[in-house]
C-alpha cells in the first residue's frame, strides 16, 4: 500500500495531544513497530516492556508514556500509549473518502431509501423498502434484504448479505461475506420428516459492533438475535437464532453460540469456544479457547476446558491428566503392597465386584 | 417485518383442523410466543409445562394439546401442537410470491434451461447447461455452474455458489454464502510439493434438504458426494469429498465431516463435533457438542467427547476428572500409610522404576 | 459430468512414461476406482493393498507399481502409481480452456492492470490499480480490490473477494467464497468500549498455494500475513493477522490459527485444530484433529489433544481415562484396606485436609 501521508514531529504532538521532546521540524512518513521502523517511521512503545527492542530500533521518532526514557529518538509523550497508537494509525491510514452516490451498476429498488450522503457500490442489490443511513459504504456486491435498515456510517464489505429482518444501528461494521438474518435451525419432526419451524424473527445490531468475515448471524424465530453495542465479533462466528450479546463483548474467531444463549456485557470468548442453546453467561466472564460451554456461567469468571471448568480447577486437571498414567501404574502398585501386608484382594476386578 | 394477516379463530380452527373453544368471530393478526403475546396474538403451548406461563400471557387465543385446560383465552385444542404452530406460521408468514421470471441483469447461458414458472434473481450467474427446476427460486447474485441441476421448489439465497457436478433434487433450501462443489482436498506429495488430486466427481443433494449460511459441501474425488433426502444443515458445516449422510440427519452449526465418511440414516452431530475420515455412523446415533469421532460409532448411540465414548461412559469420566487433583492427594496419602506400615517404597518414583 | 476423451492404452504409456503389459491398441475413456470402473475405464492400484480388490474389479486396465502382478486386465507399470494416476485424471480431465478476455459486465476500474491473456468472468469487480497477470481466471462475481496483485495462472473461484494489501504469486488458487485481506481483529479497551486498531499491513500468498471455500485470511497490523509457496489450505480455515505458515504446510478444514503466530516448513494441523496467538510450530509438526495448541510444538512432533501433548503421551492419557471411574474405586478400596490393617484415616476428606 503506497501511503503519502507526511507530518511533522510538531504536528503529531499536537493532534496527540503528546509532549513532544525533539525536533519538531523533523518530518515522519509512516508508522511501523519498533523492529521494523526506519529513520522516516514513528514507532511506539504500547508498554515499558519493549524498552530494550526501542533501543535498537531505527524509528526517528516514538510514541511513549511517561515512565520510558533514554530512547535514541526524539519522543512524543503520551499519558495512553496505545491509544495514541490508534490516533497515529488513523492519521496516517484514513479511511477512503466516501465517493457519495449509488454505483449505476447497483440494483436498489424504487422505494428503498437511501441517504444521499452514503455511497453504494457497483453491482450491489438494495431490496424494497430497505434503508441506508447517512456516509453508510455499500461494498461491490453486497445483498440489502426487503426492509433492511442499516444506520448512519455503516460499513458493509464485498458480498456481505443482510437478510430480511436486519437491523443496524450506527457505525456498524461487517466483513465480507458475512450473512445476517438468515433462516434459525429449528426443526420439529412430525414422524416422518423435520419440518421446518418458520423463523420470523430479526436480528438487531447496536451501534460501534463489528462482525467478522463469512461470519453467520441468525434471525430469531420470534423478537430479535441481538448483538449489543459496542461488541467486536472475529470471522468465522455463528450466533444461533434469539442469542442475545451483551455490550462490548469479544467473540473470537469460529466460536459458535447456540439458540437462545445470553452472553452477558463484556464477555470474552476465544477461539473456537461453543456454547450450548439457553445458555447464560455472566457479565464479563472469560472463557478460554475451545471450551465448551454446557451450562450457565458465572459473572466475573474465568472458565477452561470442555466441559467448561473454572480456570483454576481445569488447569489443575490438566496438570493432573498428564500424571494419569503414572498414577494408574502407582496405584496397582499400592494394592501390590497392600496385599502383601494382609489386606485385599484389591485391584480392578475387585473394583468392579465392590 | 410487517405483517398484514388477519384470521378469525373459526377460521385458524378449520385451517388448523382445530376444536375450537371460544368466540369463532374474535380475529388475531400474528402469533407469538406466551411472554410476549399481545391480545392481537395467538399464542401456543407445545408443552403442558408451559401452562404457568400461559396464566399470565396476554394472548387472544392459544393452541393447545389435549390436557392443557384453564387457560384464560379461547383454545384451538390440536391432536400435535408443535406441527400446529408451524401451520399457524405459515399461515401468517407465507413465503413471499414466486415471481417467475429471469431479472434482466442476471446472465444466463443460452443453453441454459430455466423452467418458465422459476424465478431467477438481479446479478445471478447461471453457466451453460444449468438446469433450474419449476417454481424454483435462485436468489441475487447467486453462482450456478455449468451443468448444474437444480429441481422444482428449490431455493438459493443470496451468494450461493453451486458449482459444476452439482445435481440437487427437489425442495432443496440453500442459505447465503454456502459452497457446493468446491473441490475435495486431496493432494499426493511428490517429493518436492503436494501435488493436487483432480477432484471429478459431483456432490448429489436429494429432496427438502436444508444448507446453511455459510457451508462448505466438496465434490467427490470420484462419484459422488451425498447428502439424503430431508437431511438439514446448519451454518459453516464442512462435509469433504465423498461423505455420505443419511436421511433426515441433523448436522449443527460448525460441524466438520472429513473424506469419505458415512453417516447413516437419522444421525444428529450437534454443535462443531469433527468427524474423521472413512469413519461410519451408524443409524440414529447421536453425537454430543464438540465431540471428535475417530471411529465407527454403532447405531442408536449416544456419544460425547474427544474422543467420542458413550455418553454415560464419557460422562462417568467428566465426573471423575473432576476430583482427578483430589485423587492425586489420596493416593499419596496412601503411599505414606503402606510404607508407615512396612510395605513400600511407594510413590512416582517407584512407579516409574517398575 | 460428460467426459469425451479417449486414448489408447499405447497413448497413454507413452503420456505416463509406462510400460505397458497388454494390448497397445485397446481404447479406454475414463479413469475410476476399483470398485466402479467398467471395461471403457482404467483403474490404479496407488498401493498393493488393493490388490484383492483388483482382481474382482472390471476395469479394462490398471496403472500400478513394480510389484502388483497377475492382473485381470493390461497394466501400465509405473515407478509412482499415485503420481501416475494424477497425470491420468490430468489427461482425462483437463482443465476448462482458457478463454482470454474481460467479460463486458464486470466492472473493471480504469487505471488496474489486466493481462491480454487472463480471463475474467462476469460481474466481477476489479478495483484501481488492481493487476491480474497472465492465464489468471477470475471467476465470477468476484471481487479484486485495490492495489491488490494476483500472479500468473492464478485462478479466483465465483465469489471471493480479496481487499486491498493482498499479493499473491503464481498458480495460487482460491475457491468459492474465501475472504483474503479483511481487517485483523485488534482492539484496545479506552475504559469505555474497544477501540479498533487499524490494521495497515497485507497479506502475501506465494505460489502454488490453495485455499479453500469460505476461508478468511486476515491483513497484518502492520507487515503482512504470509502463507508461503506450496501450502494448502482446506475449507472454512480462519488464519489471523499476522500469522506467516511455512511451506508445503497442510491445514485441513475448520482450523484456527490466531494473530502472530507461526508454522514451520511442512508443517499439518488436522481439520478443526486451533492454535493460539503467537505460537510457534516447528517444521514437520504434525498436529491431531481438534487438538489446542497453546504453546510452541517442536519440530518433527506428532501432537494431540487440547491442550496438544505428544502423541505417545495424549494416546496413554486418553486410555488412562477411561480407566479413571474404576480407579477412583479401587482407591476407594485401598483406603478402606488400608485403615482395616491400621493406616490411616484415609479418603477425600483426609486429602483436603493434608
Amino acid at each position: 500500500m503506497v501511503n503519502r501521508a507526511e507530518f511533522t514531529l510538531g504536528q503529531l504532538a499536537e493532534a496527540l495531544s503528546a509532549t513532544l521532546e525533539g525536533d519538531a521540524g523533523r518530518v515522519v512518513r509512516g508508522v511501523a513497530p519498533l523492529e521494523s521502523a526506519g529513520p522516516d517511521d514513528v514507532s511506539f512503545l504500547t508498554d515499558g516492556r519493549y524498552r530494550a527492542a526501542a533501543q535498537t530500533s531505527r524509528a526517528g521518532a516514538f510514541v511513549a508514556g511517561a515512565g520510558v526514557t533514554g530512547l535514541p529518538a526524539p519522543v512524543l509523550r503520551v499519558a495512553a500509549p496505545q491509544q495514541a497508537m490508534i490516533d497515529l494509525l488513523l492519521l496516517f491510514h484514513p479511511a477512503p473518502p466516501l465517493v457519495a452516490g449509488v454505483h449505476p451498476t447497483a440494483i436498489v429498488a424504487a422505494d428503498a431509501r437511501i441517504d444521499a450522503t452514503a455511497a453504494v457500490g457497483p453491482l450491489v442489490v438494495i431490496e424494497a423498502g430497505a434503508r441506508i443511513g447517512a456516509r453508510a459504504r455499500v461494498g461491490a456486491l453486497a445483498y440489502v434484504g426487503a426492509g433492511v435498515e442499516i444506520g448512519e456510517e455503516c460499513v458493509l464489505g464485498p458480498h456481505v448479505t443482510l437478510l430480511t429482518g436486519t437491523r443496524f444501528g450506527r457505525r456498524v461494521l461487517v466483513h465480507p461475506g458475512a450473512v445476517i438474518g438468515a433462516d434459525g435451525f429449528g426443526f420439529a419432526f412430525d414422524g416422518a420428516q423435520h419440518r421446518k419451524i418458520p423463523q420470523t424473527g430479526g436480528v438487531v445490531v447496536e451501534d460501534d459492533v463489528e462482525i467478522g468475515a463469512n461470519c453467520a448471524i441468525d434471525r430469531a424465530t420470534f423478537g430479535n438475535t441481538i448483538v449489543r453495542r459496542g461488541t467486536k465479533i472475529d470471522n468465522l462466528v455463528q450466533l444461533g437464532h434469539n442469542v442475545e450479546v451483551g455490550e462490548h463483548s469479544i467473540l473470537v474467531a469460529q466460536v459458535g453460540v447456540s439458540g437462545s444463549s445470553r452472553l452477558g456485557r463484556g464477555v470474552v470468548l476465544a477461539g473456537q469456544v461453543g456454547v450450548a442453546d439457553h445458555v447464560r453467561v455472566g457479565d464479563g466472564a472469560l472463557v478460554g479457547a475451545q471450551a465448551g460451554v454446557a451450562g450457565d456461567l458465572d459473572a466475573g469468571g474465568r472458565y477452561l476446558g470442555t466441559p467448561a471448568r473454572p480456570s483454576l480447577e481445569a488447569k489443575r486437571i490438566f496438570a493432573a491428566e498428564s500424571r494419569l498414567p503414572e498414577l494408574l501404574r502407582r496405584v496397582r502398585a499400592l494394592e501390590r503392597a497392600v496385599e502383601a501386608l494382609g489386606g485385599g484382594p484389591l485391584g480392578p476386578k475387585a473394583a468392579r465386584d465392590e
